[in-house]
């Protein structure tokens, strides 16, 4: 491979002295502008249909997204038939501004005038190329050349505004020098200021100058200091909105964008989940929740982002990734035993602790904040580990397994992930505690029982406890006596053939499960003959019967292997 | 949404003073490390099994990947199986490291040396976590129990090593301070010296110290930051290979893997395409092709990436996003027509003047590099314009039309993306262009024709041209001289009802369409009494049919409209 790569050319840095924005953190959310309609619609396989732009649209506003680019309408009849068909079909609020692009081109400018004849507020958008490598291999101009087609466009349409603005018209112009990154900060800093002084923008009247990476071609830091460098330079910076149109080229968009912030920018533009040219726009939701989740509100509402998701890929025909952050099907889920645990270990600790903040391991944002809250954080295949198996348990089924047994339920579930090589469900996870546990009810059956129970003057409570047993094809009766009644079936049975077992742990709880409520016992017994340790389970709407089917249970257990 | 961001504790960046990584620019390719058999697989719904493994493994020694991290071999049956076969099968190259994961466990460290046995080339790579809130809420313990544990285990590893050393074993080591993003800088280094000194790292032989954004919280700057700190406190430094393991919670782990580098690291672990736990690891991909579009050699074969693609699809049974930077299907394509347009101009711009360079606008690289020329750049929907439609002309049927005509036949397709309101093929084009021109047989046809031709003694060409032609139902014989054939035939018809057409333009090429050549041949007529003017195409194996049929063909589309 290594010949190939000497035919590109390597991106020069901006050089730059005083360097700020790193030292620099975000503090509030940009100005958003959805582009949407317009870059991420032009990039689709099949563009959206009047139908699906209009409910895109309205998504859009439900996000609270008040900027939104609409579309190009001089370039298709599609884009112009919808740009009328929402100022005239009365979709547009009242605190929404609609966008429209257009190229720094006099007859395509004229017709973009005809499309927003009565809507209220709009930004007219136009752009021309600015780059050394356009303006060698498209234009075949120098770059008076190419300023003068920017500022013929804005003499155009700044005449053009005077009768609308005039007409009450909340008219404001946006200029893209496109393909801003492969410019020279200088030349760019000289149109931008040229356009800035045709459309007559003043600190009241600002321009919005985007400043679009139309092709990633450098890394953020370096578009960052690009930014700085620009917004030190340009006379008139308090006449402007900068701006931001980062494309994903080399995949970092979502750096691009938040480091532009950092060096000046005021103002984003980005799409639902990416979407755009090639590889696409800087996603908006990433940066949105980015933000959130380092306390800073964004202004804009994902909080039901799987609906959001839906409208996206039905109308676009395009699949969000299982990885996109914060949407994708897989970002909330652990397979990994160690982050299982810990995710665990969270979970608890901020149930106990009652903390104000959020503090769980790997999971850098609360999935219900995005709506999300009942999907399975944690799905069990064979890299998963005992931590996994046992917030299965709870979280789908209410079973609280006490820690010292999550390794033997543990050791249970890998043998079956390693055998079928694949993630098996919570039902089936469910399954092998049933088998393994539950139904361990061979040889030793309880047929049936009683107790009597007495408590004496000082409080102290004796148990008696009789009961009939079997034992394959046996059947015998049992009694004990003891301070409860786990103590005395603990020593009725004793008296048979499971003197060598030691009652070492137990613990249980109520489960709701469905509309009635049943008792599980957790026993742990050890086989003193071979040191070895049994835990048996019980289930029963019985308080009593419960910690007797479990130790039943673990000695069942012990016979099995 | 307002308050629900407030229970996010922001990020604390790390002060630094005298900062530089951000003056640096990458140089080299870094030592590559891939995760995929480890990190990629454990978060795969079903993990792979052991052919899929091996497959993927020998995709990897293809690339050019020499530290291969194949698993967690303590952690489950399947992951210690795959790595007695790659040693036992004799799967593993002589330059190629395999590297193991274990957590600072006794037994489980016990248990990955049973694993490696065999092995010539081994990195076992062991980590614990180390950030303030595992520290809190899992783990419950102070940064002096932290240490030990790590420490520990390096006193064990360094000691079980030894012999397998003797017997002639390449064994590093590395270590993870697992959720370094989280860690207090003064404390990673702490943790990270004792590690190296318990190991015995010397210059001559390193300990890789891997600093991951096990989960990513936060900027890539303020990663350098940390990075840049971390290097230059640690006293050790000549000692170690620092190394990245960037996650992509924020969407943001390319541009950390990036500027790490900057900041210092030597070496990264990542995996194709993103895949890992979450939001999925740094993308080696995109890492590596960003270096190759700066004239960086990554030292990594992506010339088929394709193949890789579809080996990496059927292996993890995750889908490659069509946006993906470099594989993804949609990101050589323009629909957008100033963006065809563009690279329309860029290729002729290439090809006319032989630049050594790639200087395309819209393709930060040549698809050709990654193995995809054949794949179409551009495609036809309504957001498309003129430069497209030609393009696929020229490009999928060897049709290179005039650029005067080029708006002629885009508005043909724009009224078809309008109407269909989605792509269309290239096919779909081409019959549009077939409909529209060659097709245009009708009110006017030449039956047959015949040509004189004489050369006189001052090389002056004379044509005579005699035909039969036939209008609706009207058959007529023509006559007429000329000095050409065209010339003598526009004659010929010029005395019947077509004396109102003036000839504007003309040009013809040959053109290779399967096994014989046809030549094609564009006219543009003028009709004198409306101004209009009228391409015409025609298309014939005879070089002075084409023409004529070509001029009938203007005419009878001005009949049509």
């Amino acid at each position: 491979m290594n010949p190939g790569c000497k035919k590109y050319i390597p991106f020069q840095p901006q050089k730059i002295v005083g360097r700020t924005w790193p030292d620099k953190v975000i503090t509030k959310a940009p100005v958003w502008c959805s582009v949407d309609l317009r870059d991420g619609n032009q990039a689709l396989v099949d563009p959206m249909n009047m139908e699906e732009k209009l409910e895109y649209f309205h998504t859009l506003l439900d996000i609270g997204i008040k900027e939104i680019e609409i579309g190009f309408p001089s370039a298709s009849e599609t884009d112009y038939e919808i740009c009328r068909e929402l100022i005239e079909g009365g979709h547009i609020p009242d605190d929404v501004t609609i966008q429209v692009l257009v190229q720094a081109r006099e007859h395509l400018i004229k017709k973009t005038f005809e499309a927003i004849r009565g809507a209220k507020h709009v930004i007219l958008h136009f752009y021309n190329s600015t780059s050394t490598l356009q303006r060698k291999v498209v234009f075949h101009m120098d770059t008076d050349g190419i300023t003068k087609i920017a500022t013929d466009a804005a003499d155009l349409i700044y005449e053009m505004a005077q009768p609308l603005i005039q007409e009450g018209m909340d008219l404001r112009f946006e200029y893209s020098p496109e393909s801003f990154m492969g410019t020279e900060m200088d030349y760019a800093v000289e149109i931008c200021q040229a356009v800035l002084e045709r459309l007559h923008a003043t600190p009241e009247n600002k321009v919005i100058l985007n400043l679009p990476t139309t092709v990633e071609n450098c890394m953020p830091n370096q578009f960052a200091d690009m930014l700085e460098y620009f917004c030190k330079k340009i006379p008139s910076r308090d006449s402007a909105i900068i701006s931001l149109h980062p494309h994903n080229d080399r995949g970092c968009g979502v750096a691009t964008a938040e480091m532009g912030l950092l060096a000046g920018a005021e103002r984003v533009e980005a799409t639902l989940f990416g979407n755009g040219e090639r590889t696409g726009n800087v996603d908006i939701v990433t940066l949105a929740m980015n933000m959130y989740t380092q306390g800073i509100d964004p202004k804009l509402d994902f909080s039901n982002i799987n609906k959001i998701r839906e409208m996206y890929e039905r109308c676009t025909k395009m699949p969000v990734g299982d990885r996109q952050p914060y949407v994708g099907k897989l970002v909330f889920t652990a397979f990994s035993g160690s982050h299982q645990d810990a995710i665990n270990k969270g979970t608890q600790y901020m149930k106990e602790s009652n903390s104000d903040y959020w503090e769980i391991p790997y999971l850098p944002i609360d999935p219900a904040d995005v709506g999300r809250e009942y999907e399975p954080v944690i799905r069990i295949n064979s890299q998963s580990g005992k931590g996994g198996a046992a917030y299965i348990m709870e979280h789908n089924f209410g079973f609280d397994l006490p820690k010292a047994m999550h390794p033997d339920f543990g050791a249970v579930v890998q043998k079956e992930t390693d055998a079928v090589g694949k993630e098996i469900s919570p039902e089936r996870i469910f399954e092998l505690f049933q088998q393994e546990y539950i139904e361990a009810k061979e040889p030793y059956k309880l047929l049936k029982h009683a107790f009597a129970e007495n408590i004496d003057s000082e409080g102290h409570s004796h148990v008696a406890f009789w009961g009939t047993l079997q034992h394959t094809d046996t059947i015998f009766k049992v009694s004990g006596e003891g301070n409860g009644p786990i103590d005395a079936f603990f020593n009725a049975i004793k008296d048979e053939k499971m003197s060598h077992f030691t009652f070492l742990d137990y613990s249980s709880h109520a489960i709701t499960d469905g509309s009635d409520s049943q008792g599980v016992a957790y026993i742990l017994l050890q086989d003193q003959r071979t040191g070895q340790k049994y835990w048996g389970v019980g289930l029963s709407h019985n308080i009593n019967l419960a910690p007797l089917r479990a130790i039943l249970s673990a000695i069942n257990r012990s016979k099995r292997s």
